[in-house]
């Protein structure tokens, strides 16, 4: 095992991983912008190198300062956690040239996988099935209107190298394609540097349902049960929650072992977690597979009783995964809901300041807050928005729901703008309580209901 | 079920059952004393009602003003908590009287094991081993020393109606027994208004275990598994575990069967807890049982994922228990540290004053800290110094403790004296990290050598 593990991240997912270090036994070292030079990661890490300036390309994506912070402290591994650098397979090169382990999978699966034309191409081939569309890249406009029409509009042009929400354009009709291609191909170039694009059909009325797997050096693979993420706002989730009532124990069965044949063909290493949309008929169609650790592992966890991150530690330290796929049972319902510094009122612009009192409800059972806050805790400009994340397990889906309400009529977070109020009429709303809403439902029924209400 | 329940109680018990009530979709009322307006359990529960002074006697133990405060916010049921009226059978009678429902026992039960005395005789009529000592009550100092003389020295007179360490002389020699007979006779007639005596033997090198139960008025009963509650302080537990280690499937088998039987033995209603002695040979012998919900039951809850308050909650309103037995299944081992405001260094005397900062770390698997705690919350001297309950789930007893240590380096509170120090050191301690302590352990031997060391 690890003597010493470097986190190259910051913010609630680095406090998280640090803790379970720690638990682990293994020293920690923390990276920080000068901007978060009094981050509660920093203050937890043993040792802790600021890495660069605020902005993130100076600092938590600064590959070479980052790998020098490593070898300076003689760490063995390092853990990317979620978003900077978690899925540049560069950087996994740069690790393994410098003999440090990156806690995740190798560097040809992230690209095999971030080239999310190639990944159709591989789970198509695997015996999942994918969204309509392109097999691969499509080479110009010409080739995605014939996709097009064969597959019905609306289409969906996508970047290969696509995350984030960059690089896509919706097209209703023919005649709006040759504009949008040329669009989602620069900002694809400007922000990738790979223009490549493939096509996919619109799904309407779909849940998108994702099932995370971990997978060792020796071949064992388990996969969690499914979480269903389809409530989202401009691409970002916003509440998770694990299982799906709506999925039967076949189907659950069908998806992981989808998931598992998937890995084993590509001979997957760690976690990953691929993202699927269910039609109303629960036809499931792959989308992409995230080589990473998420920021919703957290309800798999509360379910099962997995802590994801130990297993990803062990599973990069050669170890075998101990647990077999009949010890992976799910006990209750987990919700998670993302608490973000923003103003929903004002069009969910980010906020801004610092926090002046803090409450968090850590009492009773089946509760857990992952955050990166305290009393004094600033939050910046120059990174994600995503404050806390609060997350209640019941033993169904009501009591989840019911214990979720009271954590946050309990939680006082004061000095910045969240959305916690927001959370709160969501999860009063009977179309959610119902469990019955789709990828649409959040941006197109209910916020246009709330603010009407909220005016 | 209930619409509404009054909570007699005030910190983190209320707190924590508060909790509970406000998940079961109930109403809560507070009650509060003067000095206790600003207590969190105010500010949580829909209502609170002012009951008196800040003197226990005047306001938590006032049942005239606790009961015409549940008579006037229209409470259907009373949760006593612990303390205070929890084991008061006067109490149970006059809510009885007002129509109101106590969440516990019935007043006969209360009585029966109350009186410590008959409790023994009760247990050993069904078959239960108990401490070797007198068969109920001594009448006079001459039966005592006969009792004595056949158990052997030391022994331990007791009151019958004794609780909280009052009424009790350990006796190690013949010539003592005279003097001390009526000191402990006296002690007892002022405490509890009764001065009946009975003698136990005092037994050396032995752990403290205890088995709660639930029990409903159908007569479904479930019992929990074991806790090691062995390091003690004043006869005040310190630290507590769920399950012990040491014990084996068997011996929790014959334990918990032997809890179900006593339980059904005396019609038995909610929850309750039998506390046993174990000797190194692994035999077992009852001591007393508690009628109410304990401190340590977040141990249990952490290990079985079962909320014992709801379930005190749905038993008191007539239901069924919706557990077997073969749900009590202990996944993981659960240690709880009592964080009290005291001075350890200085003989552990009780502190006061107000938390200027608090920091508790509340994210990550497998974590909880009962508290009613908030940074500005003041600590009074009026009551007990308990102020936070740290309870740490882990795959493992190891893990357990790993996680514990670290949630006690992460926990900041400030401006209050408090154990914490002391905590982290008793869990790198040796005797403790091996689970090989008994009842004697932390004052005699970790005590004086962490004094020591403190010097």
């Amino acid at each position: 095992m690890f003597n010493k593990v470097l986190v190259a991240n910051r913010g609630e997912i680095a406090v998280r991983i640090i803790r379970s270090l720690k638990e682990l036994g293994i020293k920690t070292v923390a990276i920080y912008s000068q901007e978060d030079r009094e981050s509660l990661h920093v203050q937890l890490a043993d040792e802790a190198v600021c890495v660069g300036p605020a902005k993130p390309q100076d600092s938590y994506l600064n590959m070479r300062n980052i790998l020098s912070a490593a070898v300076g402290t003689g760490a063995q591994a390092i853990h990317p956690g979620f978003g900077f650098l978690s899925e540049n397979s560069r950087f996994v090169e740069m690790c393994e040239d410098c003999g440090i382990t990156f806690i995740g999978p190798r560097s040809e699966t992230i690209d095999l996988m971030g080239n999310k034309a190639h990944a159709r191409s591989q789970m198509r081939a695997s015996g999942v099935p994918v969204i309509p569309g392109s097999n691969g890249f499509v080479a110009d406009v010409t080739i995605a209107k014939q996709i097009a029409e064969k597959i019905g509009f609306p289409i969906l042009l996508k970047a290969a190298a696509g995350g984030g929400g960059k690089g896509i354009r919706r097209v209703d009709q023919a005649d709006q394609l040759e504009k949008a291609f040329g669009e989602a191909q620069r900002e694809a170039q400007n922000a990738f540097g790979d223009g490549r694009m493939y096509v996919e059909k619109v799904m309407g009325n779909v849940k998108h349902i994702e099932v995370q797997i971990l997978r060792d050096h020796q071949g064992n693979t388990i996969y969690f049960p499914e979480r269903d993420c389809s409530l989202q706002r401009g691409k970002q989730k916003v509440i998770e929650e694990s299982p799906c009532e709506m999925i039967t124990d076949q189907q659950r069965k069908f998806l992981g072992e989808a998931a598992v044949k998937a890995a084993n063909a590509i001979d997957y290493i760690n976690t990953g977690t691929l993202e699927f949309l269910m039609d109303q008929q629960h036809q499931f169609y792959f989308m992409e597979m995230n080589t990473r650790i998420q920021v919703e592992h957290t309800v798999s966890e509360m379910v099962t009783g997995i802590d994801i991150v130990k297993q990803q530690v062990k599973i990069a330290a050669g170890e075998s995964l101990k647990y077999q796929q009949k010890d992976v049972v799910c006990q209750g319902h987990a919700i998670e809901c993302r608490i973000n510094a923003e103003d929903p009122i004002h069009d969910f612009r980010p906020a801004v300041g610092t926090v002046n009192y803090l409450y968090f409800p850590v009492g009773n059972l089946g509760m857990r807050i992952d955050s990166a806050l305290y009393a004094g805790s600033k939050i910046s400009p120059f990174y994600d928005s995503m404050i806390a994340k609060v997350i209640a397990l019941g033993e169904n889906r009501t009591a989840a729901i019911q214990k979720l309400k009271r954590l946050l009529n309990e939680m006082i977070i004061n000095g910045i703008q969240t959305n916690q109020d927001f959370h709160l009429a969501l999860l009063n709303d009977q179309t959610f309580i119902d469990g019955n809403f789709t990828t649409d439902y959040l941006e197109k029924e209910f916020l246009p209901r709330w603010k009407r209400e909220a005016d």
